[in-house]
């Protein structure tokens, strides 16, 4: 019964997803051994003015 | 204090929403032995690409 | 497929748990319209020394 | 590597963001003693039909 | 600078983990376009009691 | 109503989150306008097994 929680900035097609939740429900089930069926994945997607790393925001990173 | 973060697809109304929000409160006082003002309940929606089950996005579930 | 995650003080016993497991899960089919098997319910406990309200931490608003 | 979940109202400006992200950051790294590349924040911001708090919306407490 | 929750039940290894997160950060570069340095992947490991899908707690589920 | 998830490596004291979460609600209600009751804070703590940046545990990190 894993569920992934995903946050990344938005701008990502759909096939992108499609892959991403695709091969993370393989491996775990690989990995960790659970079913299929347990594996839940969500994209929560942000804006650049809403993500930042070392204090800094993705907004402002694009920038320079 | 309990928080509770619901992640869900997106396109329920705010009534929808108000019901859970109301329900989710009523149940964790009954159960939990937690205050009314306690409570916080924050829905983080989802579009249908962004959210998959057992590997296959709810997108592409729709479409079959 | 909605996920929640209930954020709580640790503590609770298992029937507590189960209670509140059971009743967000009725509750979502109801107002919702999803159906019992999509959804998952994950219980993250925190010490008093770790869940904060009006800046105060659980552990220091317990000793007044 | 703290990574840090802001789940608030939307409607702050870039400015209220930049600031909160900065301060969290340099806080972080004073308090806690992490560096400053491994701090993550990220803004998860939700419609006043999305959030609660005593079981009423956020809608709905702004009405009255 | 994806930041990768993941819910799952107690009980897995750390090699089990080491292997999860090299291969979803190995993935998520490939699919998404990110660097290594900015992903973070977080396992989030809850009792059998703190874990339920369609209304049953994991630690029911294996009781049958 | 801000929620304010952080999550970190295990092992810090309860002064030291008592410290983050005062001054991350002062930083909320300075910059975002919101009011001290609405802030909540839990700390979401995992071991050095559960966290990678990178693709690398934390575990192995500080083997190097």
């Amino acid at each position: 019964m894993p569920h992934i929680q995903i946050t990344m900035l938005e701008g990502r097609t759909p096939e992108q997803k499609r892959k991403v939740a695709e091969r993370i429900t393989e491996l775990m089930i690989e990995e960790i051994g659970t079913t299929r069926e347990a594996v839940t994945v969500a994209f929560v997607e942000v804006s650049p003015a809403s993500f930042a790393r070392a204090g800094v925001l993705i907004l402002d990173r694009q920038k320079t």
